[in-house]
């Protein structure tokens, strides 16, 4: 049970790079990071508008003299500083998070990176072997892996709760981009668009979170092979798509389905993932990611809620209220968040931290499985061997 | 509204070809042919022991003399009775569809036949051509297909509220089968074996029935290619599979993919459809299936029930009891039953129904949809044009 | 598991008063009565327009003979028929049930009458005694009860699975009658006239159901006090109430709340009864009547599905169909029916069936608690001892 | 929507009394008054032992001669500090909220009390008109009536979308305390001793929260009389109930039935509210909060989600993410202490806020309810008028 009081002997010095004003992204970043004095909030480069930055950062509290027109300006400044950041969060358009974190770990700081981490394998293995290099830590922002019921599915599935795990049926789609909302809306725009968004739009942007969820749930297992067909049903999104089924071969035999949409008309978020064994099922929804089906073959099926006392202890750790109450998106986040920190102060004594966190080779992974599909797309959808 | 009373002139003269005892489709068949006077059973040939088929016949209030030992001296026999049958129903194992069938239609007789028709497209064409000549009706049971909340569904796609159709998922994927249960029970044993079943065994015992509720839906989209890959996760069903993934495009742009499987441990039936449109989705699942979700993007999503006096004329028209109540499978049988009998009785007088139904065709094109699945999952999972 | 063969040695001989055209409560009495060869219908007096009644008869295949203008010739002569019927149901409006009730009795036919059975406890117990010299059944069409998972949840109570059952909530709440339907309704214009009605509209039409659901989970537990308040919020049903809260205490120290509502718009059926005791509780709705919710306290919620093999075996003993298909009020009336036919044919060898079922103390039950309601509620709302 | 930036000029000066080391609801506090700048954390008096709070207190960044060794010299020395305390949070034992509340007050402090605000409606009346004269602002930690969709619900009704006002059915009715947990949890000891929890206990404690729900949806109807029925099945909980009944009846001839519950075995949570009109009804419960259904009868259910463009803007203005993530008690009570920073800002200027609240009134009312409910109770659960 997390209470609120400081864990880490003090608060990580920090800055935000974008999530500036009326960002919600950024203010999922900042919600997470200082809940529970995991991080303190001390410096920004909020906004491309230096000014409308400046005036945000004043509002966050942060001196004025922090508030930096640029990422450049502020990673030098701080790094003069006896009291400079130890950490930034980057949530800028997809097209900049590799320059900024390769800069940031050039500095010596601390990352939390939105994903996509970069668009191509190499820029992910560059990045991967300069946070090696430099002993630096690289979050990844794949928010609902945080949420409790995510470590009791995996705690689950180790303990051979399922057996031999055959199938996983993967899908994030949504309805809100149904028609072409990015002809008026900005944050949606540079989505569709490859220069900003990179290869692909609902591959990266939705694909990769229940990829990633399965990957934390099934670590053990690796792709062989996969195919992908991709569409622009809004035909000025071509070519990126609004539309991807993914089809995955495990190197254990198992297979997968992974469903990227951001057109299903109707659906509000829309993140599920359902992992089949031989004996049991495991579901998970992140509308209501409180709950957990796990459905024994033969059994009434049951509903795992979050603060049980019959649940896993690393699945009751990071509780902040008792059960029956939701905890969402910003209760995942700042569980991250929490991680992240300790995973930070535990670097500077070249300690690891005892729980997985979604980190550089977890971002570096997505990337990686996107420039997959993005070649099975491409080939007309045909099968090609995971690279 | 239906009242139970007689709704034709007279009751259908009728008889069975398998479903004898302890045949729980067997059952299925006669609830819904004997419902509401459209069918009345007069003779049989329930069972491949005779003597056990003459019993169960007794049991069933069919005269002695009319409880056959096989299908061929019944067709014979009743051919020479001035009150013979007129029409059969065939609950045989899948590879003696076939053969009954066109046996059936050459003695003049209309049909109700088990899915697959049969199994292959060249037979199904066979068949085809000998209904039309000899102006008889085969009925195909796809028995979900006759709840009228996919007649509302029709209604609602037919009246362009969806928009544009772009994507169509669709499952049936329980877990029954989880392990190879075959090795006791009989009526899953013949299924897993193809000179019985077939050359599939979930793409045509299950995936053909979300497919046809997609027919149903969507008339006017055909299937131009699709690519299909198919897994034994218990070892000893191969080559039949038993888990099966069916990406497919139509000729208007749309996608559709259609998960089939018998090992989704946990799950109790679960055949679902969701039709997504540009603006709207309409999502149905047969465990609930007085219940069509309709899910317009921006909009609080509705959940019509069935008996709603919102709905349709063409979706209340079947009712037997007022909304609220679930009707289930044993009234969309029913009701296809109900229109078998009306179809049969106007195709005496060379009439047709103003009511769809599972006929021929949609029985050969479920044929022809598992020969393409096996033919792209033959070849490992390529994309072939739909033949 | 049913297969619709004959169970008993021989077809009830069954006769119909009212019921008729456009009747949808007839339909579903002889839905379930004529299925599995229980019982022929071979006379009846099914409207009190024998013109109307003698067509409805013959589209039923009824003799035209024994098509009676009412229920009084019949009685008389089918009594002078070698052939005559054995069983009578009743499903015509309240105020009559008690004086054909009586007159079958009399005659000395086996009873199927709709709830209420009278209107007096008085009545009742007449007509008990009437059943108990005459040795001639009376079951009452408590519908639901007939479902199988009432029967499951009757066994995990019975074994003591929820410890000291301490409360049990009970509603039926429906919103058909949210405005005043009956100005152009017949079908409800007589339930809210007490001549027609009785002493009660909502408390006897909709209360009495959950409360015999109650009485078949816990037969040890008596109502020793209670308490009503009753409304009529579409001011022209006074004094017949269209919402009621009735508090309950059992001998046992259990309480009880059960909520009867006609008004409660958007519900379409409504009928739930939770059960709590000590260690867990059970939870059932008739809109989703195959899933059972069995809720230990500190354990994942269990959803119990008609069908599965873990259900206590006189809970899967009616099943007619596999798990994860919906059976309904259909099936439930069907289930009564059979053990209705099975106690009839078991009378005439002065036997008993091993089965419950609603019989005549039900009724009479149902009679009683709405007369000791309707008495808390006319002396304004106090507790009244349970006589 | 909230993207965390400051609201007000600048943040309120602020302590703690209670909700220390291990307390969960004092956690619920600081995170919702420190989130957006709208509180600072600058006190606290936070545990009975003195060097235990004041560890904590070190442990939330508290200076160390703020951390007070209980509330009374917390009072009096920060009102000599230039940059003392302006409001605390009351988070201790019942039996001590109206002290702590009064001393506040006379402090010239603003408050956030826990409810019950104090135990008898005299001491509320005279807490109301000290937080008059004193022109501060008490608010009370209703803390789900913060939710968004609470507001929606209020508006739809406001804008008389149900049509008149019948029947409002509420429930708080968790499992946690089916046995006596009491006897090893502190956090329940002290609730089942009257000298601690005041003259009831799940009345009090769970019943008031739906109250107030039904206070803000309903603002206009007020209670004219109600009986109230409790029990106390845990028997050394006696004479505090751990369940009751509650019938009252309003002004407008409207009726509500409202249970509290801590032995409802199996349920997580449980607060659930239904307003039916004569037109449709609305219902919210609070484990799955983002979900108000809208059902008008004849129409299909509407599940409205939070976030959606068509609710009403006032229930758009808090929230902190995009529709389709739950929302919870977090985000809930941010929203109250959101508002209260607002509501004591303005106070200080002699103005009010545009936004309901829970104050001091709701508080009062909540006590005098529990009241009228005992001395029904206690006097065999008899209608007793409302005082």
């Amino acid at each position: 049970m997390i209470y609120g009081d400081k864990q880490i002997e003090r608060p990580i010095r920090w800055a935000m790079a974008g999530g500036g004003m009326k960002s919600q992204i950024g203010y999922i970043h900042r919600s997470a990071a200082m809940r529970d004095f995991n991080f303190e909030l001390v410096a920004g480069a909020f906004d491309i508008d230096p000014e409308r930055g400046r005036e945000f950062g004043l509002k966050l509290h942060v001196a004025e003299e922090r508030c930096y027109p640029d990422y450049k300006t502020m990673f030098e400044k701080e790094s003069k500083r006896p009291d400079g950041i130890e950490a930034v969060s980057i949530a800028t358009p997809n097209g900049t998070h590799y320059e900024i974190c390769k800069s940031a770990l050039e500095a010596g700081l601390h990352v939390v990176c939105e994903k996509p981490l970069c668009f191509t394998v190499k820029e992910a293995e560059e990045l991967t072997a300069l946070s090696k290099s430099k002993n630096r830590i690289v979050g990844v922002t794949y928010g609902y892996s945080g949420h409790q019921m995510i470590e009791q599915a995996r705690q689950i599935i180790a303990a051979g709760e399922l057996g031999e795990i055959r199938i996983v049926n993967m899908e994030f789609a949504h309805g809100w981009h149904n028609v072409a909302v990015e002809t008026t809306a900005a944050s949606t725009k540079w989505r569709v668009d490859p220069k900003t968004a990179g290869p692909s739009y609902v591959l990266g942007d939705l694909g990769t979170h229940p990829l990633y969820l399965s990957e934390i749930m099934l670590p053990d297992m690796n792709i062989k092979r996969l195919m992908c067909t991709r569409q622009s049903f809004v035909k000025s999104r071509a070519p990126l798509e609004d539309n991807a089924y993914t089809l995955m071969e495990y190197d254990t035999g198992a297979v997968a389905m992974l469903w990227s949409c951001c057109i299903n008309s109707g659906s509000m978020h829309g993140q599920k993932i359902r992992v089949i064994g031989e004996r049991a099922s495991l579901e998970w929804w992140d509308e209501f990611p409180n709950q957990l089906s796990y459905e024994v073959q033969g059994e009434p099926k049951r509903i795992l809620d979050r603060g049980m006392d019959c649940l896993y202890p690393s699945a009751l750790a990071e509780d902040r209220i008792g059960g029956g109450h939701p905890e969402g998106l910003f209760e995942a986040w700042s569980n991250l968040y929490g991680r992240f920190a300790r995973a930070m102060t535990a670097a500077e004594k070249n300690e690891e931290i005892d729980m997985w966190y979604p980190d550089i080779y977890a971002g570096a992974e997505g990337v990686r499985w996107v420039e997959n599909c993005v070649r099975s797309a491409d080939k007309g959808g045909v099968w090609v061997d995971y690279q």
